[in-house]
Parts: structure tokens; sequence; C-alpha cells
């Protein structure tokens, strides 16, 4: 049985403020557990880290130039599309720069390295609740050839972001020879269902999840280039 | 609160099994409450609809002629890897062919027509425990850009595969234009975090998620090839 917990009770976040704090606070009231994940839409890391640029509402040309600023490669164009590598390596749409949720006149970049974000919310939550738990920060990407958008892993702490089964045996003994399983991204994807977009609620805890502790980065989630067909 | 219960019981099965008659028991003794999903990974179902055929372990001229026989299209290839597009119209690698969980010398296909598989389980569920769940079946599949798998819906039945936010507002007020959420596939990883690879577990219950009723189709979660950047 995994479940998944809202946190409510962090509210909008604006530059300088104690997220880390805040949500150490809100995770300890919302009954928090060892073995628990605490999933963070990247949004209110951004926010609280000031990751957060003017940009007028209706210049598409003025959001061209800050995704081109953003991106260090660009994957595809289509319209005001644009498929972007980002500094990180992550491959999605706009580089990451987002305006839903963001005040008016701005619009939110990805946080400069979600890994560290991730790690400094996890050693917070150790120095000032007690509570050792793995930290996600996700975010909402489309996906080549299906529809909608589904949210993955762009930082971790204190878990590794790939279940490697490959080499053990499925029920019937044979070999798993491809079985590498992007379990944070299918914690960050429960996670979202608690969240919904247009909620105020920035994070959840995932509890009951088989995973193995660690010091991995969501950008070994990143297919390496030589790897890749696709771009 | 969302929570994922396992569902145990449905052993082994293999062509002609009353599988949908199985689920239903298995449902009612896991305690399965109005509003549940019920995901389904498709290798049962594919087992009990006979999609498995007769393949050489160790053939790969057999593997590569099977898998271009279940491929409507091929999108890419690199050494044995072809990723292709499905008579249903998913892109996935080797058209779904899947040598994992099947017997020596088989291999399973995807089943021949998944939403009306998952509609087939539905149905059952009314009439022989009087509950009518949405149905949703799973498969792997990989993805471009991010290693590692997650599952994904193939087939639906009883809820619309996308929820749709454009032209709701955010938390702002400012009007979301690109929200669309693939839901099913968030609800299909959420699920495979019980389940997992090398499990005898083949279905679960996913309760407390929002979601809208109706009878969309998977093969809605495809993108159109008009607006498909990467084939």
């Amino acid at each position: 049985m995994i479940g998944i917990i809202p946190i409510t009770g962090v509210g909008e976040i604006k530059r300088g403020d104690d997220l880390a704090g805040m949500l150490a606070v809100a995770v300890a009231e919302a009954g928090a557990e060892a073995g628990d994940v605490l999933v963070v839409t990247h949004k209110v890391v951004s926010k609280a880290e000031g990751a957060v640029v003017e940009l007028p509402d209706d210049d598409p040309e003025a959001y061209r130039r800050l995704v081109e600023t953003e991106a260090k490669g660009i994957i595809r164009r289509r319209g005001s599309l644009i498929i972007a590598e980002t500094r990180h390596g992550f491959i999605c749409a706009n580089a990451g720069v987002d305006r839903s949720n963001a005040a008016a006149g701005t619009a939110i970049l990805l946080p400069y390295d979600p890994d560290r974000s991730a790690r400094r919310i996890r050693d917070r939550l150790r120095h000032q609740i007690g509570m050792e738990l793995p930290v996600i920060i996700s975010d909402t990407f489309g996906r080549p050839w299906r529809r909608g958008l589904t949210d993955v892993a762009i930082g971790v702490a204190g878990i590794r972001p790939i279940l490697d089964l490959r080499g053990g045996t499925d029920h019937m003994g044979r070999t798993l020879d491809v079985t590498e399983v992007a379990i944070v991204d299918e914690i960050a994807a429960a996670a979202d269902l608690v969240m919904g977009k247009a909620s105020m609620r920035c994070a959840a805890l995932v509890r009951g999840v088989e995973y193995v502790e660690g010091d991995g980065e969501a950008t070994e989630l990143v297919r390496p280039p030589e790897e890749d067909m696709f771009r």
C-alpha cells in the first residue's frame, strides 16, 4: 500500500522566503514517517531562490529571447514553441521558462541547480525536525508522441533516481535484461495526482515506495546524447 | 490523500483464463470503493487473450521479423533496438513485443485492442461485483532524452485520459493556456510503484484521484503525426 499525502500550509512564496523551513514545519504537521519521500514542485523552489525574471505578458519576441538565453541548445522549433536543452541537460518545452503560476509581468525559470536545491531541503529537514527523507524536485514536462503532460524529477537528494533491475529475474526465472525503472519520475507523477496545476499545493509525501537510498543526481536521468536517437 | 492498493491473488495467467472474473474477485477482496481506478498491466491481459507467440530465445533475426510484423511503421533503428509505431498508434520499443515475464520460447504482444480489453474488464466488474470502476491497461515504455522506463496507459475505460485544464486559471488568476495533464499516464506510473517488474502483482487500485468519468480511448493520447516534431 502506497499513500500520497498532500502538504498544505505553505502559502505563496517570494524571493528569500525560508521555503525549506516552511516545508519542515508542514512536513512535521502532516505526520511524516521514516521512509517517506518528499516531492516539491520546482516553482516554489524557483520563487524562493529568486529564479523569477521580468517578462512582459504579451511580448512573444521577449519570450523567445528569454528561452534562447536559458537554453544550452535548441532541439526543435515550431511556431512559438521551442523544444530546448536546459543547462542541466533536460530537454523540455521553452527551456523550462514558465508563466503559469507566475505573477503578471514575470516568468519562472528552473532552479539553477535543482539537485542542490533538493539536498538543501533534505539537510534542513534533518536539522529542523530530525527526519532524513529523500527529496524530489518536480516539473511538468511534455513528451514526444504522447499528448498531455506528466510530472518528472528534475532534482533529487537521498534516493537513487533509477532502479536498476538489470540482471535480476522475473517471476518465470528469466533474466530481466532491459529494465531500468525511472522510479523518481514515477514518484513525481504520483505526487502530481494530489497537487494539481491550479492549486496552492506545492508538495506531497509519498509513503510506502521501495526505493534505494543514495546520493544520485537527477541529471543521471538525462540520456547521453550519443545513446539518444531523438536529438 | 491518495492510496495505491496492490491487487494480489491473481496467479499465472494463460490463454483463455477468465482474467476479468479473477480480477473481479480480487478487487472485491481488496475492498474496492466507488471512485477507485483499477490499473491492470497489459501482460496478463495479453496472456489471457492469447496474444503470445512462439519465438526462439536466441534468434535475433526471428525477433526482428516479429517486431516488423507487429509494427505499422519504423521510427528509428539502432542495432537490435527498433522504435516502432504499433497498429494502435503508440510509439515504443520493439512495437511492444516483450520477452520478460514470458515463458521460454515465447514473446508477449500488446493486446489487439487494449481499450476494448479495458471496457470488458470494467463491464465484468459491474456485472459480477456491482462496481463501476474506471479501468486502465498499462505498459512500460521508454522515453527519448530520459533514461529509465515508466508505466503509461495503453487502454482505458470509464475515465477521460487527458485532464484538460486549458481555459482554467491558476491560483494567481492567470489563464492556464497549455495544461493538458495525461492523468491516466500519471495513474499508471503511480500504480507501477506497488507492482514492480519482477513480482506477480498484475493490478492495483488507485484511490482518491480526481478524474473525469467518460468514454475516452487511450489512443487519444497519441499525438497526431502532423503535430509531432519527433517522428
